[in-house]
C-alpha cells in the first residue's frame, strides 16, 4: 500500500464584504479533506472589502493545483472574488537588476544559497559589468544591457531589458538597488510583481541620493523601505520598513555603510512576505498577514 | 421600524486538530448572521492542537451573547475544545496590586482615564500606604493591606488580600510592580488572569533587583516582561517583552528610569492583548494573534 | 574645620578648529582644581568647527559660577568661542505650551514629580481650558490664552502669551503638542530654548495631521522627532528620534494612541539632553554628546 | 616643497582619578602640533578611575608612533596609566575561528572586500573542512584542526589551534561561531583581544543551543551577544547586544535563521568599535566610547 501523496497550498483571496465567507471557503476546503496549518481573516470596514489567506495541506500531487483551481472558480465568482491558488512548496522564479551595490544581491543569493529562502534566479539583469562575477560564481546568468543617456538608447535598452525578463518567465522581479526607471508598461506588466528597495524610509527622502539628503537635515535614524513599484516613483505599495540609529559624526559614507544592514534585512523580509503570498495589496497599501 | 442592535463578540477556542474545524465553526457563525471582521487560525503542527480567534458582528442585543453559548455549546463538545464567547464591548474587571513603584499604575490609569484603553477597576490593592492619593483621584477604592515578614502575619496578610478579589469578582488581576509572592493557591483559582510586570528581559535575571543585576553584570540592553503568574517564580507564559538601550555611564537609578519605559510600554501592550482575547495559553508558552 | 562646598559645573563650547584648544581649557580647569568627571570633544572637519562638552567638580558654592565666568572669558575670547558654564546641580525654568493633548505634559510633570527629571516649571500656558485641572493638581500656574482665527485677534493672543512667557522667564520652552505657530519673532528671542515635539518621523509628514498622512500612505512605522523651533515650520534642528511598529488593520485612531509613548520617550529623551546641555546646534543640525 | 606627511593617531588610557589629567595629556599633545578630532573622558566615580580616548592628527610618518610612544612613557608612568597608543589608519590581523555555521564569516569578509570594514585576515581556523571554499575564494589561508572528543587528542588539537595563532601574530581573535571552548590559558595570552559572538541575549541562554532554549521558554525576542572571552564560558565582558522580534509559529529553525542578521550586525558593531579602539574594559564590564 502506498501513502497518499500531500501538497501544501495556499489560497488568497480578497472579495466584497458579505456573511458567510469564511463558511463557503471552509467548507469547500474541508470536503476535499484539507487541514489548514495557518489562516488569517480581516475585514477592511472603510471599503467592505475582505481579505484572507488560508494555508493548508491536502492529499494529492502534482496535479492538485490545477484540480482544485477548477473546483474552487464557480465560488470564487460567486463571491466575486480577486484570487489565486499557490503550491507552498513550488520555488518562484525572481529575476533580480542590480546596478553597481552588491550587497543586497550578495544577501540574497547567500541566504538563498544555505537554504535560507527557496526561490530559483533564472537570471541577473545588470546595466554594469561589477557584479558578473559575484552572479556566475553562483551558477546564475548575468546579462549585462547598458543604459545610455539618450532617449533612443534607453529606450532600446529597456526593452531589451524587458524581452530577457520576459524570456525568464518570472514570477516576481526585485530591484536590488537598480538605479534606471523602471518604465510603468514594465511595472503594468507585472503589477504588483515587482519589489524595490528604497534607501529611506519612505516618504522622507525619495529620489536620489536619500542618504545625502538625511546627512543634510540631520536626521537621527535613518530607514529603509520595501515596496511594490508603481508608476509613481517611490509612491508604490508599502511591504516593509525599518530604521537604523546614527549620530552626528557619521558622514553620508558611514549611512551608506550602516543602511546596508537595514536594507539588507528589510529587503529579505519584505521578499519573504511575498514569495510566502502574506501581503495582499489594498489600493495603495498592503495588508500583511505576517506569520 | 426599530434598527435591530447589533453586537461585537468573540470566540476563542483550542482543540485536536483535525479536518474541518474552521468550516464547522464558521458555518455556525454564518448561519447566524455574523460578519467576521477579524480571524486567525493556527495549528501547532508537534502537539497537533488548533487554535482559533474570531471576532464577528451579529444582531442582538445583552442577551445574544449568552444564547450564542447555548447554541454552540454541543459544537464545541463534538470538537473538544477548551473555548468561551467575549462580548468586544464589554469592560472586564481589573485588580490592580501595587507596592512602592506608582510608574505601571500612573500608566494604566491615566491610559484608562483618556479612553487609551477600555477595562474597569473595582479595587487597588496595596501593602503600603504611599499610592493612595494617586489612586483615589481617580476614584477608584484603596485597599491597604501591609504584608508581615512573619509566616502567620504574612499568611493572614495573604487571605486577606485574597478575600479582597474575590469580593471585587475580577476578570483579570494586574501586578504593577507588587513586590510580594503571589501565593500558588491564588495562581491556581484565577489561572491566566494574574498577568505581573518584570523588570527584566526574562530569562535574565530572574528574582530581586533585576537592575542591580544588569548593572552588575553590564548588558547593553535592558529589558522588561509581561507574562501569567504561575506557581514557578518568574517562569510563567511570556505575553509581551521589550527591551531598551543603556549605556556604560547608567548607573542602576538610571536604568530604573529607563525602565520604566519599557515596563509601562510591555505591561499595556500585554494588558491590551489580554483584554482583547489575542492572547491563548499552550503549555508554558502563549499564541499571541496580534493585530 | 569645615569641608569646602562642592559645585558640579559644565562647561560648553563651540569654536574654530586650532591647535591646543583641549589643552588651553582643561589647563585652565586643573589649575582650578577641577575634577573631570566626564567630557566630549568632536572635529567637524568640513566646517573646521570644533566641539566640546566637560563636567567636572570644582570647589566653591553659590559664587563660583560667576568666578569662573570672569575668568573664563579672556580664555574664550582669544579662542573664538561661542560658550556657557552651567551648574549641574541648578534647575532650569521651563515653561510649558499646550493645547489639547495631555499625555506629553502628563508624562512629564509626573516624571519631573517622582524625582527622574528636574525642572522647574514656572507656568503652563494653553488656548484651552481641558488641562487646567492636571496642571493645578500639581500646584503649578495655568494660563488660558485662546487664539482667535482673526488676525489681529491671533496676533494679540500672542502677544500675551509672549508676555506671559516672558515674566516667566524661562530658560527653556516646551511645546509639548501646542497647536498653534510659534511666531518666527519668539523662535528669534529664545533661539535653541524652544523645544518641539512633531508626532512623526520628520522630514516625513510635515504639518497638520500627520498620523492620518501616515494611515493614507500605508507606512509600517510611526515616528516622533523633538526639534528646535525656528523660522521654517518643522525644519529646525532635530534633536531625537524614534518610531513604533504599526500594521493593516491600525487606523488612524490607533496611531494616535500607539504614537503617544514614542512622543512621550522621544520629548523626554531630548528635553533631558537639553537640560543636561547636551545638544550643541550647528547650523540645522545638532552635535549630541550623549550618555 | 614637500607636504609634511601626516598621521591619525589614538591614544587609549586609564589610571586613578586625579586633577589634571586630560590638560597634562592634551599640552602634551598640544605641544607635538596634534589636532584633537574626536576625543571622549569618563570617571567611574565607583572606582575612581579614569578612562580616555583621544583621535587626533599629527604630523610624522611611519616612525611617529613610535616616537610618541617614547616621549608619552615618562608622563604615563606618572599618572599609572593602563595605556596604548594605535595608528587608525594601521589594519589589524584579525584571525577568525569558525565552525560550520558562515553567516558570521562571510558576512565580514565580504563587508571587509568592499570596504566597509579594514582589516587583515592572516587565516582562518575551522574543526571543519565546510567552510574553506568560501574563505579560499576570498584568497585566504584555511587551516583545518579537527577536534577529537578524547582529552589527549583534544589538547593537541587546541596545541596545534594555538600555535597557528601564535604565528599568525594576531593583534585580535574572533570566534564567529567556533563551536569549541577556547581554553583559558589561550584567554589569558590574548587578553581582551579574542571576541565571541553568541547567540543568545546573554545572561540568558548560556552554553549549548540557545535558540533551542528560546523556544522552549517562549521567548518574544530573541538576541545576540558579543562578548571578550575569559576563562568563565559566556560571562566575558560585553561590548555589544541587539534582539529582534519572533512569534508563536515561528521553530528553532526560524530562530537561526532570524539570528542570524542579529549576530552579523552584533558581531560587526562590536569588531568595529574594538578595531577603532573604541572598547575600554573595566573588570568584568566596558566603557564604550561609541561614535
Amino acid at each position: 500500500m502506498k501513502m497518499p501523496e500531500q501538497s501544501r497550498l495556499r489560497l488568497i483571496a480578497s472579495c466584497p464584504e458579505r456573511i458567510g465567507i469564511v463558511a463557503r471557503v471552509a467548507t469547500f476546503l474541508a470536503e476535499r479533506g484539507a487541514s489548514i496549518t495557518e489562516a488569517n481573516q480581516y475585514q477592511d470596514s472603510k471599503s467592505q472589502t475582505f481579505f484572507m489567506r488560508s494555508e493548508f495541506d491536502i492529499d494529492g500531487g502534482a496535479g492538485i493545483l490545477a484540480k482544485l483551481e477548477a473546483e474552487f472558480k464557480p465560488l470564487a465568482d460567486e463571491l466575486q472574488m480577486d484570487w489565486r491558488l499557490a503550491d507552498a512548496n513550488s520555488r518562484q522564479r525572481v529575476v533580480m537588476l542590480v546596478s553597481k551595490f552588491d550587497h543586497c544581491l550578495a544577501y540574497m543569493l547567500h541566504r538563498r544559497k544555505v537554504g535560507d529562502m527557496a526561490f530559483d534566479v533564472p537570471c541577473v539583469i545588470s546595466n554594469h559589468e561589477d557584479l558578473r562575477s559575484l552572479v556566475e560564481w553562483y551558477g546564475i546568468p548575468y546579462h549585462y544591457v547598458p543604459v545610455p543617456k539618450d532617449p533612443e538608447g534607453k529606450q532600446a535598452a529597456l526593452e531589451k531589458t524587458a524581452q530577457i525578463i520576459s524570456e525568464a518567465q518570472p514570477d516576481t522581479i526585485v530591484l536590488a538597488r537598480y538605479m534606471q526607471i523602471f518604465p510603468p508598461w514594465l511595472c503594468e506588466r507585472y503589477l504588483h510583481r515587482v519589489i524595490n528597495i528604497h534607501h529611506s524610509f519612505l516618504p522622507s527622502f525619495v529620489g536620489a541620493k536619500p542618504y545625502h539628503q538625511a546627512e543634510v537635515r540631520g536626521v537621527k535614524l535613518i530607514g529603509a523601505t520595501c515596496h511594490y513599484v508603481t508608476e509613481d516613483l517611490d509612491a508604490g505599495p508599502i511591504i516593509e520598513q525599518d530604521v537604523a540609529r546614527i549620530g552626528h559624526s557619521d558622514t553620508t559614507k558611514d549611512m551608506i555603510r550602516l543602511g546596508k544592514d537595514v536594507e539588507n534585512v528589510v529587503l529579505s523580509r519584505g521578499l519573504r512576505c511575498h514569495l510566502e503570498d502574506r501581503v495582499l495589496v489594498h489600493g495603495n497599501k498592503t495588508i500583511l498577514f505576517s506569520k
